[in-house]
């Protein structure tokens, strides 16, 4: 975080802004107020400090987000602006949300008419494909946020740039909102880079969607909570489940291929795991202070035990073959849940204990639920961060929320490095304290 | 903000700290790791800038909060403390959660086996009420958590603090957590003055309780996702009955006596509302741009309207008698309510226009309800913080998270001024966005 | 039921049928199955008997019910038949899932391609209004069953059956379907009447709609579980309050103009009612033995006390005014609600007993969520029975279930008499043994 | 059904009834009303009829189930009966419900003050198992029935009936209530017996319990609407996922070993349903009328599609291992969702159509959640029609409800057969009229 330079953080602006903000007509009398946003309001990246080592610094030179907000100024011209929306990768609560809130703000508040959506993630934006867009309007994006998934449908992998950016200019696109996972957004950067290589007047603005909450510098991705919300109800099923029979053991399965958010988030929210494993913290199986001698304890001390462990936990545990990768590029994972079913079940069964397991894997459940209350919101100001943003002529960036404040964050940076649970930060330590988990090596 | 010095941010401690903390049995070989809170970690006030003016700060001279979090060495022993919770006020989802998550922290983290929870409020702290404290355990606590309420009871008014500290000292109590919202803080700060001057090692540590979130330095308080959850689903009946029906009105009252940010978030999270009316905007009735008769044109337009009102919005209408406080000496308020569906109806009735108008309040079904995931996570960490804070001798504070932090705050801090809606602000601006609410002056 | 004869529980049929059923191309090997009602096929009206009595009867001699479901033949030839639809009334949990699944069945099904609704009830069958109807097809249904309301809306009040019957001629409409209450049934009734005066080929067919559940010979209506599940979280919210506080009392007010079917539901769901006030049953409120009394004992037995009360229980305390009819002809009942929670404050009060009242009224709430997963299969299915009926040329009923199977029931029957709570019946028992509340007489 | 004497539907009774019905102080002034069921009341086991071969048939001829409910005169004195409740095999919905149902009815109607709940099942109720009963009150059942499970804890498997006998006398236990599933209700039959031909006093009361309604003579059984319910949730998630994503199919494993209710209500309720299979209706997968080729056919037809398999479904297509039972005797059954998953993706590969499977077994999230309203008031009344009996000295009978009233069963008729999808009947046609499905072979 130290690292990070003024450079690091600059958002490419397309050029100076040229029309008042269609904005102003919403104020009223609030019209010469502090609702814009001035050209150098900043976010800081890290407000902690231990007092002796700040000492000396001066406010400025910390490293700080743009912020996000209406301009008094913008730079596309409402009446001639033409817009699109696409929407890539797995499925998460509220990207219709998001997509309701774009159209929305677009069409009511800056006066764009044009507005497309392209179906079926990236693959729908090459003509090749075949797939017309949609066309977007209040009426078509009616009340698609009550429903889960995405009204634009979606897919994983990536296509050719300069396809994209063909079809772009040939559609006569301004705007293009890209709803979607890092590997979208490398996607979205590839198209800045070949528009800006032919001199295009194209704004990219992403909207990052992990489900995992693995996007760094952003307090917490949409959907998140949406989604932790019912993997604790799979947590407590499991819990019910266990408790119920003599020596049961559930088993829950959750998402989080490189981030543990969560599998500690749910089992926060009710308090019944007796094990979390996530990616970021090792574990051992065997032994006296290994996963399977502490879970059968535990078993045996409170006749039941409930075992929480994200998809990308104790990967160790398991041969990789680098070659596996899926549609995105990812790494395809050994299935860690099926893996500790079967050495639990072999456990007991050695020690001659009875067992009763019962495996939970929701992630499908999950994954297609609408959007909470919390994260409509959240969503909808999303939405309009990022059409503040295009309109004001900003490209290469997506937007977030850092701290409570809505922010610009480069593209790059986004894509950078991974959110994790920190083993040494009060995430995990609150998750400690709820389960009483010992350590494992 | 920018006002704040050192002194209004410093936190009282009952003396140094003298034990090593038991927390470190949970953390294995990570005992030496950054989990601990050093006694100098800050969080700073406002992390906002504009770069000109900053130009020349020192960090170390901003405003700061102190962390909240673990300490390396406590202040109590653990086996001879004795801990008691009460709670006061209204009902807010999560009491259960915090009370579990203080339990479940003192017992199984701390190993303090004492504690007492005080039955309906403040009244059951003096011994004239006769209601004996209940002894709490994990076991009692068991799955409070899924259940509205509190389990304590609670009630509204405040008792002579030394009358109270009579009684806890009988009790031989050594640290006190207060649930409640502003006016009981200032009561445990009574508590806190009136121990002070005894010379009493006592710890006071508050659990800042508002649904309304109207707390100060607090990113939100706990229960009020919930609650604007809650009140979400009423935004949306109003929406179906008054859109089911020709020249239909949906009117819906929701809690927020001073701020309206159950209002402004319920809204933005269905967005199905025409008008939020909160107590920091004010509004006109009549002319031209008043509310009725732009309701009136917009139930023409589109065929229906829902109307969201705080309860504290538009006081200026009604007449005040400043006589009339209810048992916790906040001034009564007018039905605005009420009022609004009584003018909205003659108003009508005057123009001659048709008029179907639902009225909901659903306040009492919203305070009651479960805390959800999210709020239930919330809780048990501010449990774990207010615990931490309690057994490392800090007194006379609240906890709170603040720019997604854990911190402590001094009581007169959070009391001393109210969290609001800013007219000004992104909050604000979103609900005209989203609404498209014209001004009304 | 006994005085029942062939002649009331007969259903007119607009002529022999003459067409193959397109039901059969479903059916694949089955075709030659049970799967076809035959013409004789009948439900017994009363299936329960005392022995003694029912020595000498013969079945035959029994009342029963035409039963309904496809029938091998059919009267329209679906590729000339033009259907419409039309809701009437308040809003009930469900209507949308009739809808859908009558224009799902009869497009699907049976291959009806000209499907209309009728918008904001017969308002907007009279060409007066100026209402043109909406086409119906698969995709205009497309998930407005996951939505409450109606998605044709609705109005209160007749029309004049002639003019209606104009326009239905005028439109070419050969089946209409009239979702609606009592009042609307008669409206049908008014219509079958018309169109018979003039000769007309005109099915029309009823989906009794009452969320009091209170239309005879149904087990119960659509929506009416949903009602009463969401009726039940204000009964808990209630209990929550007034647990919460020294001496609450959590009043509150359901739906039940003439039936208290919900109040007796919701108050079995959650078992947290301590009184159940019916329109069926009368109570006194003074007195020793009276609900005043006997609500304080119970308060000061338990600490508090919940009182569940139907909007039409004891009317007989109001003076009523039979002038006021609203625009449905319904004579409009006083507030039992606001009186009950006036007579309990004044009752502690001059009992010097002190009081926390929380009065609760979700009416609006509870009508416009959307079907639960039971009300919404049952939509299904008593859509499908309505097809069923009209393309087999039945006309002048309405379809139901009773003792589990698919019923035809004339017009006259369902608007004839009212189901109510029998206070000798097994429903009220369940209600006194688990409330336990006394007799107030 | 035609078969059943009155020998089949007898209830065998301990003796003659020789106390005066608590029950009366209840009923106040009603006391004389019709509230007892009297000796004599029946109920038709069948009271459908095609007219002509109902000609001659008297109504007393019949075959017709006793009435439940409380009678004028009981056969246990309250004051010295000790009750017992045990609950068996998998969880359902509605367990906990039912136990708090028949403490409240005993404790608070007739003023039985003992009653055990034994632990684990049968297992907990022989000596060996070293498990104590566990004392049953209104409190100690508090708020269990928001919980989901049974707080008595379960297990599979039967024990020597001889011994429980022994148990139950060394405990002086009068009544014992059984819930379980027809395994148990054989064991309660064993246990009837061995008691009878000891000449013990012992009033033997089922319950059944079967989530997948698979008991005979019972309208529904109870949990089973909260069971299909979940499950809906399942299905239209699989339609989201699949309908997101080209060539998306979505495959729902659901609960049904012989009886395909919970799949085909689940797929009513929600209609997103494109195939469901159940055990009662075989099915082909190869050919041009099969399954697969079918199934490809609807994906390239709307893009994408649903499949509901019932866990039993499709048996004739696995070989079938009968030395494998699970502990209950069941035979393990082949897992059909994980060979149909199989099978779909290597028929879509052969045919080079490109597939996105998802597939979602929900079991365990099902069988654990709380009851619904519904469930919850009908686990009460079947609570209290069960206590009703056994304080009437009835024995060797299950409770339900058939056609709406509440009826006692002989044990051996209620697992004499079981309840299945009839696919003839009208529940199976509105599936297929429902999804469209074709017909297989």
């Amino acid at each position: 975080v130290t690292d990070l330079s003024a450079a690091d953080l600059a958002i490419p602006v397309l050029g100076p802004s040229r029309y008042a903000s269609p904005i102003a007509t919403l104020l009223g009398d609030r019209r010469t107020s502090a609702h814009y946003v001035a050209a150098d309001d900043r976010v800081l990246v890290d407000d902690t400090l231990a007092m002796a080592s700040a000492r000396n610094v001066a406010v400025a030179d910390l490293p700080a987000f743009e912020a996000g907000g209406p301009r008094r100024e913008i730079y596309f011209d409402p009446i001639h602006t033409r817009a699109a929306i696409v929407t890539c990768g797995g499925l998460c609560p509220g990207l219709n949300d998001v997509i309701r809130g774009l159209v929305l703000e677009l069409s009511r508040q800056y006066g764009v008419n044009e507005i497309y959506g392209f179906r079926n993630g990236y693959q729908g934006m090459v003509a090749e494909a075949g797939l017309d867009p949609i066309g977007l309007s209040p009426d078509v994006v009616g009340r698609i946020h009550e429903q889960g998934g995405t009204m634009l449908g979606t897919s994983r992998g990536a296509q050719d740039p300069d396809r994209v950016v063909d079809r772009l200019v040939e559609l006569g696109i301004d705007i293009l909102f890209v709803l979607g996972g890092d590997g979208s957004m490398r996607g979205a950067q590839g198209i800045v880079d070949a528009a800006t290589a032919r001199g295009l007047d194209l704004a990219v603005v992403g909207v990052p969607k992990t489900i995992d909450n693995d996007i760094p510098f952003i307090d917490h991705s949409f959907g998140f909570q949406t989604a932790f919300s019912t993997a604790k109800d799979a947590i407590r099923a499991a819990h019910i489940e266990a408790s119920a029979v003599p020596q049961g053991v559930g088993l829950v399965r959750l998402m989080g291929r490189h981030s543990g958010f969560i599998a500690c988030y749910a089992a926060l929210a009710n308090n019944d795991a007796d094990f979390v494993l996530i990616p970021e913290v090792p574990f051992r199986l065997e032994g006296a202070d290994g996963l399977l001698a502490r879970l059968r304890h535990r078993v045996t001390e409170q006749g039941h035990a409930v075992v929480v462990v994200a998809e990308g936990a104790g990967q160790h545990l398991l041969r990789r073959n680098p070659a596996q990768t899926d549609a995105s590029g990812n790494a395809k994972l050994h299935d860690i849940g099926q893996l500790l079913g079967q050495r639990i079940t072999d456990h007991f069964a050695a020690a001659g204990a009875p067992l009763v397991l019962r495996y939970l894997d929701p992630s499908y459940s999950i994954r297609s639920v609408p959007a909470n209350a919390y994260d409509a919101a959240y969503c909808v100001r999303l939405a309009h961060t990022a059409v503040h943003a295009a309109m004001a002529g900003r490209t290469g960036l997506v937007v977030g929320r850092w701290h409570g404040r809505f922010v610009h964050l480069p593209i790059a940076l986004a894509t950078g490095s991974r959110n994790q649970v920190d083993p040494n930060g009060d995430l995990w330590l609150a998750v400690l304290e709820a389960t009483g988990q010992p350590a494992f090596s």
